[in-house]
């Protein structure tokens, strides 16, 4: 295979200042977000003084929150380390959601029925990225061990909010496949679709007693949602939360966990080619 | 919306020292891979002079070269910039797919039929970033205007190399959605199941004339490969190549593309539970 040769990581390495090593420990922290490291693990790495280590990560953990992109958390006791917890500031969070509304109500976007055309938003790694880290950043302190999503169009963000978190993504999906060893099915009613449709889940993608957060493209009826707080029961788990990217102002959902949005879309006029979405209520009033 | 408020991007940024604008400089390139910025743009973010970016920047692009991690490309001209180009080490890559063949081969992943149970390998945040950067490293010198898979378990490889190489991805869907506005469709015999399958993607998913990067989590007798080929063709593009985590040694598939492959299954033997699935040949002949 033709990759370009560079020197290896245990090469070099005791030739690296400290601004070099701050390269380093950024990205590497950068690349596995939520991942814990023990400074020996660093250390080793760069053939350097714990003290030193110390040091650099402390620098880190300033500038990520002078910057407001997250911080550096110190896991104490014999399998503690550090890690980086990727955050956006409220008004990061607030200049993403109008940037969105504006990208999404454009006059082109609207399809015959009243939908919208969102695939090139929703598959976007730049859009994606920030949307899962809004999502990551919402639930850092609810236990999570699985991140949730039912094919198709929420894989995208449901996998990045799963990288941020670094928690396994699980999908659950339409039909039956051989690979997916023996599998437990439910039935929903989709809310955006109003027809029965069917929800499948391996018996080995969820441990028993695991808490799962849902992450979803669109919310309308919740439909989707509901199916999901079923499949976790009949796999002995529960929902910890769900996000989605846009939620319509209507039907008024009963949601029986607690659920985040960054858009609401208030309506969709054929006629005059008008959409009416808009950052969430919640994201507005500061609440949770 | 309760988020932890931290001082926003513009403030105290006067007081940082060259170790914490190395420190977000690095973030900031690391998160978004592939993204040109111009210097300008981190000047006026860091409050500091153009040389001092030009210096940051250098110490950046040593450390990610001397750690085999990658480089930062500078873009001459108007429009020019720079940006960080992920690469994974010869050695990196044979390591993971050392670690990927040991993890797929254990036992109790074989299911009714011989087929292999991937599913927590190919949705794991830390796999599919590795992997990710693996295909996007290969391919980075090929001209890609965007990443496309076909639903579903592919999706989460797919995105990531699109992360990595700062592309559009496109899914291709088996069935229509009133989501997708006007679509095309064509039929392929599926490698793996021997059945004529549709796949679905919509008018506006691409532009005429562009180059697409096919990948998939699985390759067998290439029909998926010669679909996606197929309706490359209706919409007036090309495909550049095509990148898989696992294919098998037989059949041996003609396909018009250039594809690399991490691993080779050569056989799964229900009756002694013995996976034969390795680091694939011209991984280890170092060819392309």
């Amino acid at each position: 295979m033709k990759m370009q040769v560079l020197t290896k990581e245990s090469d070099d390495m005791d030739k690296l200042h400290r601004n070099e090593r701050i390269s380093v420990l950024q990205r590497i922290l950068c690349e596995s977000p939520g991942k814990v490291f023990t400074l020996g693990y660093f250390t080793d790495m760069l053939n350097c003084a714990k003290s030193s280590v110390s040091e650099d990560i402390d620098i880190i953990r300033s500038s990520l929150e002078k910057t407001g992109a997250g911080t550096i958390e110190t896991i104490p006791g014999a399998s503690g380390g550090v890690r980086y917890v990727p955050m956006m500031s409220e008004d990061a969070v607030q200049q993403l959601a109008g940037r969105l509304s504006a990208e999404l109500s454009i006059r082109e976007r609207i399809l015959p029925g009243g939908y919208l055309y969102m695939l090139d938003t929703i598959y976007d790694p730049g859009t994606v990225s920030e949307v899962g880290r809004v999502f990551a950043g919402y639930f850092r302190n609810r236990t999570v061990d699985y991140v949730i999503t039912v094919e198709t169009k929420g894989i995208p963000l449901a996998f990045m909010t799963a990288v941020y978190l670094n928690k396994p993504l699980v999908i659950a999906r339409h039909n039956i496949e051989a690979t997916d060893g023996a599998s437990v099915n439910i039935n929903y009613v989709s809310g955006s679709s109003d027809r029965i449709q069917t929800m499948v889940l391996p018996m080995r993608s969820l441990r028993r007693g695991s808490w799962l957060l849902f992450i979803d493209d669109f919310m309308k009826g919740g439909g989707t949602a509901k199916g999901i707080l079923e499949l976790a029961r009949e796999f002995g788990c529960q929902v910890a939360g769900a996000g989605v990217l846009v939620e319509t102002a209507m039907p008024d959902r009963k949601l029986p966990v607690d659920y985040f949005s960054l858009l609401t879309l208030y309506g969709v006029d054929e006629a005059s080619g008008v959409t009416d979405i808009r950052p969430s209520p919640r994201l507005i009033a500061g609440g949770r």
